[in-house]
């Protein structure tokens, strides 16, 4: 079993895509489950599903496959889910709201703490019981009501900046919808979302 | 050279990113780059630029880099955006009125020709100037007023039923925010979004 420091990226990235898997099969009763049944569901080979599996030190038992709920603790755990973080959503157009709404029903994982607008008509309103304050307090109050993550929704130019004052606040990790990658420092972490570029791969794929 | 179809699917992947950079710097007035330099502002390796170019015959001058319009010009091209693609939204939750605001205004190449949904208050609205219409009307009105892609940001239960009115109405692509892997015959081509996927990578790296 290799640490779980060593895991690669790339099988990081799959872990969500298990758990939503194996959270369905929950849901309809199922408890247990083969690589071959989970790679006819989730589409990556058995192989490739044994191997990312290994990474944390198997769980699977030969001939009896994989117990679902017990995998899905370890994955959730693995994934840090079973601790709550709070969530500060910056920018209040229909993608933070999305956001701000889907966060807080999606999982117990994540609550969203504060919410941020620069627009007056907004500020002041409510979205899932939080109000939105002015985009001019968030260093104020963000140091005294500290977030683990911080969601930037806010148009492209204004971006870099309210992520200089999440990192001064203390967030661990940045959601970035605006179409700009971000610099911070090597201990923030900054998964920079291009919506976008999955449209333009359509088109590649509906041309050839 | 490659023939096209041979081109990766992460070659494909990057491209977008590739055109993001691109057209940051055209609009900086930047007339050409060294793959060194797009390195820098793209966090991918120069020679995996390189690679990745050499995969549409180069582009690049030995010594001068690659001009900046023309590589613009050529990614474009390969992406298939010098074309329009018609975009049929179906779902008026936050995500989809985020997309269809977001479609029209950030590329010419994909229109919102129709939106549906299934509440009896959104539809007759209008969104970027186009009516909602009732979803139980979408299998009519699409065989006679055909869209490239189906965009889905319908409830997880509701999204397969509405994928199969979309490939009956002969949609090539679909881009589906369900959190569900949709079953799509292989002409059509589906890209499932799972947004919450980057949230859950984000905790995992906060811990670890």
């Amino acid at each position: 079993m290799k640490g779980i420091n060593d895991i690669s990226v790339a099988v990081i990235r799959r872990l969500p895509h298990y758990l939503r898997a194996l959270e369905d099969l929950s849901a309809r009763g199922v408890e247990r489950i083969s690589s071959s049944e989970l790679s006819e569901i989730i589409g990556y080979t058995a192989s490739q599903i044994r191997q990312d599996f290994n990474h944390f030190g198997g769980f699977g038992l030969q001939g009896y496959g994989y117990n679902v709920t017990h995998l899905t603790m370890e994955i959730r755990t693995i994934l840090g889910l079973n601790r709550e973080y709070k969530i500060c959503v910056v920018g209040c157009g229909h993608i933070g709201y999305a956001v701000a709404n889907f966060s807080n029903f999606y999982e117990d994982s994540f609550v969203v703490s504060s919410i941020f607008d620069a627009d007056p008509t907004i500020v002041g309103t409510e979205i899932v019981g939080v109000k939105v304050q002015d985009a001019t307090h968030m260093l104020e109050y963000l140091k005294t009501h500290p977030v683990d993550i911080g969601v930037i929704t806010v148009p492209k130019d204004a971006a870099q900046n309210v992520a200089d004052i999440l990192v001064e606040c203390g967030v661990k990790g940045i959601w970035n919808f605006a179409p700009i990658n971000l610099q911070v420092p090597p201990n923030v972490i900054a998964n920079n979302v291009h919506l976008f570029d999955g449209l333009q791969s359509l088109a590649y794929y509906i041309n050839h």
